[in-house]
This record gives C-alpha cells, sequence and structure tokens, in this order.
C-alpha cells in the first residue's frame, strides 16, 4: 500500500527529490510535490480505516484505562506497518482517575412528586459525593467573581454562563468560559460550597454532557462536580426561577488509583542528510473516558502517522528525521508532552520543527507557529500560495498546541495545524466525538497539509 | 427581533451610515460594520429555525407538489415577518414529474434462490418501466463512449464509473462524473439499451442513493433509469463478476403530468438613494423528492431571508433596493431563475448585482463573481482583508450560480456564495439532506458573509 503507483513515484522523484542541500525554492517542483502528497492522501489513504478501528477498538482512552494501553500497542503496530524504521515507546507514568459507577444529577422541586433528572457527567479529577449523594439547594452564578458577593455556604454552586456565540473562533469562546469548569470548583469550595454543577461548554443546545478536567489548588477544600448539558442547564435555571428553594442531589462515584505506567509511542523516518534533526508530528492517544476520542484526537493520530505513510508514498526520502509522536495523558495531565521534552533535552536532539494536530479533522485552513525569535510564521508565509489550491491559506502567531509547546522553551519552533473548528466544541469531550462525526476527505486534507509543511520545511527550513 | 439592541445600531448608524453617495472607502468604519453584522447573525438569527421549519414542514418540495407551494406562502409570510417592504409572487410554470410508488431494483442470480434487493432511487425525470417491470440482464460500463463499442441492445446498461477522489473541490469531481446520469439514459436508449442503472455521484461509502435530473434528447427513445446507491453499485459489480449472466429487475412507477403552477417568492428593502437598483439575493425554495432538501437549498433560502433581516439590525439602510430571491424549480427545469431573468428585462429593472447561495450551509471561504468585462471578481478582491477575520478569503471568477446566471447576459454582475464543500455531495439529493446536518454557526456565517458583501456593493459598487 505504501508504494501503490511505484511509477508515477519514480518519475516525481527524478522531477524534484534529489535535492541535497539547502536549495533555492523550486516552486514548480514544489507545487508537483504537493499535488502529489494530496492525490496520494486522497486517493489512497488508509487514515480513515485506522481511525474506524481506533475509535471502535479503543474508544475512552483516558490515562490509566486499559484502552489507552491498547492504544499504545494498537499505534506501535500502525506505526511499524506503516514503515517507521524506528519504533519507540518512551515511558510516561500518569494520573489516574476513574469515573466509576454512572453519576446521577436530580433535583427535587415542590412542583413535582417525583425528582426530576438532569443529564450530567462528573468533571475529570471530580472527587465523589459522599455516600449515599449529596443534596443540597442550589445557587446559580455567571462567574466566578460572583463567589465573592454570594452566600454559597452549604449549597451547590450553578456556574452557567454560556458560550460567547459571537466570536468567529469557538476556541476563542471556550477559552472565556472554561474557567467555570477549570477553577469553578475549587473556588466555590473555598468559600464553602458543597459541591459544582457548570453549564457544559459548547455552543450547541442538546442533551450531551461534556466533560473535561476540573483542578483543586492543592490544600484548599474538594468538592464533588459535574456539567450538565445545555438543555440541562437551562432547564435547572428554569426550574429555579419557578422554585429557588428547590434542591439537587448529585451522586458521583469517581476515585483517584496510584500514578499508572503509560508511554508516548515514536515512529520516526530517519533522515538521508542530517538524521540528528528532527521534525516531529504529533497528537495525543489518550481521549476523555466517556469519548470515542474521535475528533479529539483520533484524527491527529492518524494524521500524524499518515505523514510517515505519504512521505513514502511520493517516493520523497526526507533529509532530516521526521517523527511520528503519539502522545499520552494530554486531557488530564500533559505528561505525555512533558516526558517528550525532557527526554528531548536529556538527548541533546535537535527539534528543527514540532507539529501538532489537536484541533479536529476538519478541512485544514492554515498552521500556527512559534519560535523564539517570534518570526516562524512570518517565514512560512512564502508558501502560503502553495497551499492556497488546497484550502489552506493563512500561517499565524501561536505555540503549537499542549504537546509540542513545551520543546518551544529549548529552541524548537513549534507549530499546530488549524482546521475549520465550528463543529469542534459540539462534541468535545462527549459521547458524540464518535467516528461517524469525521469526513474521510477533510481527514485526509489535513494529513496532506502536514506532510506538505514537513516536506517544505524538510527542503528549505524556515 | 429585528432591533433587538436598538442603542447599539443608533450608535453605529452615527459611524457609518449616513454615507450620501458612493464614497471613499473608510476601511474602520466597514470593519466595524462588518462585525455588527457578524455579531447579528451569530447572536439573533432566527436562520437556523427558519430551516428546521422549513425542512420539516416542508420536506420534497418538487415543482409541481404541495409542499413547494406549501413552501412558496411560507416563504413569502416569513418574508413579510422579517420586514420586508414589498414581497411579490412571481408566477411561474414548472415541469411536474411524479416518482409514484416507491421503486424497487433487485437482481437474480443463480448463486441465491431469492432475488436480492438494491438501494435505488428513480432519476427525476425518468420515465416508467412497463407493467410488471423491466427484467434484463445488465451490462457494466465506465463511459458513455463505450456504448459505441458495446452490445447493449436488449440490455440494462450499469453505468458505474466513480467520481474521482483526488479534485480538491468535490464540484469538479461531480462535473466529470455527471454525464452517467445527465446523458447516461438518452445515450444507452439510442444504443438499444433497455433501462439505466447509475452509481450514485457521490465520494461516500455508504447505502442512500442519490437521485437527480436525466433528460433525454427530444426525438430519442426513452428507457426507465435509477440511481443505485455507491454500497448496492459495488455489489453489484461484484455480483456481476461471479455471474455475469444475473438479471435485474426494475420497476419504476413515475409518470409526468401537465405543467403546473407555481412562483418566484421575492421580498425586498427600497433602496433610498436609488430604488430602481437592485441587489439580488437569492437560493432556490424547491428540493428532489425524495430529500429534506436542507444544504440544497434550504440554507440558501433562510440566509437569502436573512440578509434583509441583517441589515435592518444593524440599522443599515441600503442605498439600493436590495432583494431577497427564493426561486422555484431550479432541480428539475431552472424554469425560477429563466422567469425572474426574463421578468427582469421586461420591466428595464437594472440589476448591480445578483449573488447566489447554492452550494450547501456550510462555513463560507470565499465568492465567485461574473460581470460582461470578466474583472468583477478583480474589483472585489479589495474588500479580501476585510473578509479574512470571518475565514471568507478568495474572490475567484465565476458565474453565480443556476439561478442567478441569466442575469449576466443582461449586463448584470453576478456571484455565488462558495461555502466548503467537502461534505455537501455525501448527501447531495438524498433523504440524508436533512436538517441535522446543518451546523448554526456556519450557517450563520453563511448569512453574515451575503450581507456583508451587499453592504460593501451598496456602499460603494464594484
Amino acid at each position: 500500500m505504501r508504494h501503490s503507483s511505484h511509477l508515477t513515484t519514480v518519475a516525481l522523484c527524478a522531477a524534484v527529490c534529489f535535492n541535497p542541500a539547502v536549495a533555492a525554492e523550486d516552486t514548480a517542483a514544489n507545487e508537483k510535490m504537493l499535488r502529489a502528497i494530496y492525490d496520494a492522501a486522497l486517493t489512497t489513504s488508509p487514515a480513515y480505516e485506522n481511525l474506524r478501528e481506533l475509535t471502535t477498538k479503543y474508544p475512552g482512552r483516558l490515562a490509566g484505562s486499559k484502552n489507552l494501553e491498547g492504544a499504545v500497542l494498537w499505534g506501535e503496530a500502525v506505526l511499524k506497518a506503516t514503515g517507521a524504521d524506528r519504533t519507540e515507546l518512551q515511558p510516561v507514568m500518569v494520573p489516574h482517575w476513574e469515573r466509576g459507577a454512572p453519576e446521577s444529577v436530580r433535583y427535587f422541586t415542590r412542583q413535582f412528586v417525583s425528582p426530576a433528572r438532569l443529564s450530567a457527567v462528573a468533571l475529570g479529577g471530580s472527587v465523589p459525593t459522599p455516600e449515599g449523594g449529596l443534596t443540597a439547594p442550589v445557587v446559580e452564578l455567571q462567574t466566578l467573581e460572583a463567589l465573592q458577593t454570594t452566600d454559597v455556604k452549604g449549597k451547590i454552586v450553578f456556574f452557567n454562563r454560556p458560550m460567547n456565540p459571537a466570536p468567529i473562533v469557538p476556541g476563542a469562546a471556550y477559552g472565556e468560559a472554561n474557567d467555570q469548569r477549570s477553577k469553578g470548583p475549587g473556588e466555590a469550595a473555598h468559600y464553602g460550597a458543597v459541591g459544582v454543577l457548570v453549564r457544559s461548554l459548547t455552543h450547541a443546545l442538546d442533551d450531551f454532557p461534556h466533560t473535561g478536567n476540573t483542578s483543586y489548588p492543592p490544600d484548599g477544600p474538594r468538592i464533588p462536580a459535574a456539567a450538565l448539558s445545555t438543555v440541562a442547564a437551562n432547564h435547572l435555571s428554569a426550574a429555579l426561577k419557578l422554585d429557588p428553594a428547590l434542591t439537587v442531589e448529585m451522586k458521583i462515584h469517581s476515585r483517584w488509583l496510584e500514578e499508572a505506567p503509560s508511554r508516548n509511542v515514536i515512529g520516526e523516518l530517519k533522515g538521508s542528510a542530517s538524521p540528528e534533526k528532527i521534525i516531529v508530528i504529533g497528537g495525543h492517544l489518550d481521549s476523555w473516558d466517556i469519548a470515542p476520542g474521535a475528533h479529539d484526537d483520533g484524527t491527529g493520530i492518524v494524521q500524524s502517522i499518515e505523514v510517515l505513510r505519504l512521505l513514502q508514498a511520493v517516493g520523497y526520502r526526507p533529509r532530516h528525521t521526521v517523527r511520528a509522536v503519539l502522545f499520552t495523558n494530554e486531557e488530564n495531565g500533559l505528561r505525555g508532552g512533558a516526558a517528550y521534552s525532557t527526554a528531548a533535552k536529556a538527548r541533546n536532539e535537535i527539534h528543527v520543527l514540532a507539529i501538532e494536530t489537536d484541533t479536529g479533522g476538519y478541512q485544514p485552513r492554515g498552521f500556527n507557529l512559534g519560535n523564539p525569535a517570534g518570526n516562524a510564521h512570518l517565514k512560512a508565509a512564502r508558501w502560503v500560495k502553495l497551499f492556497e489550491p488546497y484550502g489552506v491559506y493563512y500561517f499565524q502567531a501561536g505555540r503549537g498546541g499542549a504537546d509540542v509547546g513545551p520543546l518551544l522553551a529549548h529552541g524548537a519552533t513549534v507549530a499546530g495545524l488549524q482546521p475549520d473548528s465550528q463543529r469542534y466544541f459540539d462534541i468535545h469531550h462527549t459521547i458524540e466525538d464518535s467516528f461517524d462525526k469525521v469526513n474521510k476527505r477533510e481527514l485526509e486534507l489535513g494529513a496532506a497539509a502536514l506532510a506538505a509543511l514537513v516536506y517544505l520545511v524538510d527542503q528549505y527550513g524556515l
């Protein structure tokens, strides 16, 4: 499968591959190479079927889980089958939190005889409720600041500030609203609250709750916390207006276990000219426990592997070592990215470029780039015309992503693939982040864009 | 709803609205206006709920159907409620083809005792099979040219050339493969075939057949024709390899009726300075009978209406008359677009610009533009920086779309909104083209892009 059109490959290489040193940029040859990469991605890619396998055999790949370990071995096998010259399992100790039995959130109001159930999931890292559950009155707040002027003692705080619909890039609205989930429970506990409910971080109005990490200050009190679906949040808010004295019952059965062993999975094509210099392309192998982890980040995993296949499929032997890295434990620890960066420094590895793909498998539009001088995106901008026929039209300043970001401090240039993101937060960290939400061609176009940037940097540097 | 933030509106207008003639372009004011348009689209739009209503109350809006007539009256009512100064129902006679009872396609092979069913839909315009159905052996072809060298007499021709996955824009592959559906039955009949099966025009591999129009040469023989799902096409192709003598039974119960009355639905905001000059924004109200018609083209309908709302919501009174046109009968006749153009000429109406939105309600990326001089896209390109923050980054040469295209011959500038199209042909002309496939924000971003272009052309011309 790696050499499905061998004659084409050889003919192409005669034109563009024999480029022994950093050379003047040959636009016609580059156009030809990008077209070959995109052709290979759109006509012969196994990435979509790889994603089907990963997300259906190993859904819910949270740090410490059996499914993450299964995915590690799966990733190593696929990298080998894809023709990696070398694979490596890099040990990483990861946090181990388990949800336990399904949580339940219900409210009791004078208007109903029976309690009404609300769609909810515990936040990652939440402590459990006491034996028999936690029942308390509820106070609805829009901001963490409101804790300073509201009596929340003995109450369940319900953070219900919706994600702002106005920002064009949904990630900006996510960043604005995220404090409710990431810090809300710890802050509310500080003011004497006994539990926290958070409106799911999404623009979508539906009944799927979105989990995600929360963390408590190291020495502060810890209280149980769950996310409500946006429908449930609206419902509870309306119910509170009718009966401010209603009570909510939360049952969360989570537990923290000892740290667990996991691995970053590495596969590489050895560089022909400067094997000691490395170009990384990576995503994260773990996912939230309730999610199949398709867009977050199964697509990044299969795209990273596909880059290795594409370079071979077009007959391109990279000058630098090109490494696919399947990072572990991005979601609730960032241990994989940190361990990779630490090991790279200890080994004195030189990272020319590290690209992350962890924003969904939608059609790519651009890249963010960052380097110590802050000018990497300006340098890459000379290639924008090469990418435009493929719908990739910008290079902007950025810091790559959570897993490759630490390499920036070691002098590497980092980058992040930026696909269309309007649909991403509709399914982010939910059971709906499943294989059927991924479009085969969009996934392949992302892999091709990544391979194209790897090729250009490998040939010409930044 | 039209003036949800009245104070903001007034303040904005003081800054940018009082522009009595074509003026020097004020970039800061334009940036402010575009931001206001996008804010209104993303925070207060009824477009998504309008789409839900249109596609669930009036699915299958084929020319001549009761549901199209219902949609016409619905469209008029929504335009009035949106604040149109004037509405008009423009009479158009349309073809009237009906599918009748559900079609069936089965094959009989020596390997099975019972016939095997294939997912199929009759092509629009197909003649029916004879009473009791049509049963014949099958010959699989890849091209219409192969008819010249193959004995197809008395046989069912099965055109099975897949859409090419390599073109980046799926519409290009659709255009290449489309002859099988649009002309294949007529051509095969000319060579003596008795029926035609066509592989559905899609890159997706699934079991949903895609209908679409076919037309026979005026004086040639007419034979029944149906599309197979891509899964069914692969299945039949494999079965033919095992048993080339298998027979297919087709049952199609379609009929042609007398032409039926329909209407284009027009709603407009009267121009403040040059009311006799018109800017059109339109989509088509009809859909295939089997389809809810969400992306094709319910989204274009509700976006066109939304443009009228957005201009009012930001307090902008257009200098030219801005007209939303809900064209009838795009799918199997193009009569609505033709009638509109003919009437415009008869009334000596001057069309400054006519923009079509009929490529799905996905996130917009650009516009195509055409004018008699062929330079409209180059003139519009001066606005690309204004649009880039919203993900719209190109203006290219084009001819608008099927409904506004005829206005080009009358000297108008025409344009077409170009959204991301990777997912469009997955569901095109199928039962799967339903409301749930539309993302609310993507839909709204399209409406905002349209309103922004209307505003810029209204202020500055092209």
